[in-house]
């Protein structure tokens, strides 16, 4: 069985990383895959989005079990394009759920057959999110405790320039 | 007894039809009111987005209860001006009711004589949003389950400008 | 148009009062009605129940508008039998709101014809419920806030047997 | 891969089997498990239970694929004992999540290895749940949208009693 | 400042314990306070519920900063006795939110000089609570995460019986 | 004890110097700090909110016990340098006190040392939020009820221009 991942990852988090983990215990092939909308700005751009979460799985155990890609529009026509029929949604706190839970609904409309698995992250990572730490590399803050070594290095170049 | 429905309508969808069809078998006379935001982007203008609705009610049985106008400025001052005593929101999910809960203390606050009437649509429009709607006409997805057929037609020519 | 306004009201609180006023004013008729349940223990009797239901609103500007009556088994039954298609319920909070929301959909499917309707009370009756009155009356503090003089003495003297 | 679907099953409901025949398509297996408190009281026994789902799966396309037992005592005991490391939970609300994810975190605390995924099920069966079936068996309504036809025979039986 | 700290605390846990210490930290003196209700039956009474607290805050650094005692009643009549005018609640989750809002809101009614201060336990407390405790103590699972060693010993006791 | 109350205050509300004054009886010192955010639009810049605060707090009988400031950068640095170990933060509402509550984790880690204290202003107020002043105000609605009389002065005189 195979599931696709989607996701913003501007960037990648160590609570994406769990979700990922998981989700490569659970399937035979996870594509983990970054949607790419051209109307909202970004940090990375979608290339370098890919690349950072290849860097970041590419010594993992469970590594060889996940491919990376992108795709624009709209998702269940990706997961259609792609043979996947379950979609991985790592759900944190009460509102990420009823997002979720509508974005689910929403996506089992449009394209019945697929259906969305909700995962858990470790409890320690729960309040880790990538809108945080923009905002905490935006003032130089500390981000070890929230992404790899490659990341922090990454995006604090972003916003030296 | 008149009740105002007032909402962004941009555009009118399944979910916005169904709680004007109750608030019609529950009241004398609704008026389905757009809210018009000048500091907002919108995709529809408000004139566009009234003669929509009025297209979307002209055959229901019930849409000779029903008229169609547009405000700018604070609604309960509109609600004044028009006689009208009760407020009609929809309300979908657990996020939708916190914000509609506040909006309706501040303006008991700001007119105590007018009151807000929550209604539930039916539980497979529960997902269906404007926004969500926007979204899918955007990528070209099939909107034939959330909008009526005419208002398929004019989003999708609004986003192939 | 008549409206059902069913709960236990055991015993009948300010917050409840506030409802059922607000009801009054937006229907025609308004029916409350003490939901008997044999297999739960309550404080007052169905009979008592109705009566201080009775004896809180006589005074009331829009007391005529309002009939008082019990039922047992179920809420859509009573319904029907009683030619009304509108339910009243009070929201207070979220936590409320969840489960009127799952009682007016299964209502809903057990009934299409009935409809729900939520009202809110005034903000610092929010907290006000039977079950804290009920408590607070066992160890004898002060109701006056909560509910009408009446029911605060018939209450103290259950407590007292 | 291998998973568990435990829950009170007090009875079955078509709920419970839409997010069976989801997890069905996920996994190899599904042993869908039903938990015993003896310190609780049931509408059924457990044999009763498990029976009800026996007969209730027989004729599924999936069915093949789903095993029924019975277990006493800690689920993640039960789950070490039956070599799976996946649990399965439907959510069709808010309270459901975040009483779930608490359940959750405590059985990865006492088991690190055994982890829990989500399913939602068809948003029309969201606010069907065992106990209100039991509430409207009790009074004689109308379970047929519920439940399957058996366990409505079944259940009512029960009342009459 | 003196801080009062109600609760059942039957058993108290390393949740409870985490709290008492983040208020021992911002008051001069701490109360915790256990709350005996009469009416609901409890694994420990409230003698050996005020023993366990005593044994579990001995060799603390802040231990002398916290007094332990208990009622029984309304909690602010002994708030008043007590001369304190702040209550701490531990937060965990939103459902505990709600309910504890809801609770120092009609605090603040019966007693408007009394406030109510929220705090939060460490993030991988967040799930335990004695409910749990008292659950996985009945099976005989292993509770060394969730209470201290004393405590431990003591409910398998009780459960053995 | 010193304490530490971050916010945007674009303008303070009643519901801000409710919090204030709770704060001010629960602590030494109590410092108001504007939260500065170069990339976000604001009504008011942060020398006119930091002199809208003193305004605000001068009459007051616990202003004496109240410093105002502002920062720019990570409140958790500003806390470091300010010396304070606790954070004051009000909550009105659910979402409030989940994005609260992430927040609250995430400056935990960042520095263990600072805790995060929750308090509750008066139930009248719950609903008043900056962003709705900033609405009314900008629609030329009363804001008596939700700001004082100087902050409603100045913030019309922001809109007229």
């Amino acid at each position: 069985m195979k599931a696709l991942y989607p996701g913003s990852f501007d960037p990648i988090t160590y609570g994406h990383l769990d979700i990922l983990e998981r989700a490569a215990n659970l399937f035979d092939e996870v594509v983990i895959t970054v949607a790419v909308n051209t109307r909202k700005e970004s940090v990375f751009t979608a290339e370098e989005r890919v690349q950072i979460i290849q860097d970041a799985i590419k010594d993992k155990a469970w590594g060889n079990k996940v491919k990376v890609d992108s795709f624009t529009g709209l998702l269940v026509e990706h997961a259609k394009k792609s043979n996947v029929q379950t979609l991985i949604r790592g759900v944190r706190q009460l509102s990420d759920f009823e997002y979720e839970f509508r974005m689910a609904l929403m996506n089992r409309r449009l394209a019945p057959d697929i259906d969305t698995v909700f995962l858990m992250p470790r409890e320690e990572l729960t309040f880790v999110s990538a809108t945080l730490v923009r905002e905490v590399a935006y003032w130089g803050g500390d981000l070890s405790q929230f992404v790899p070594p490659h990341v922090e290095t990454l995006i604090k170049e972003k916003f030296k320039k």
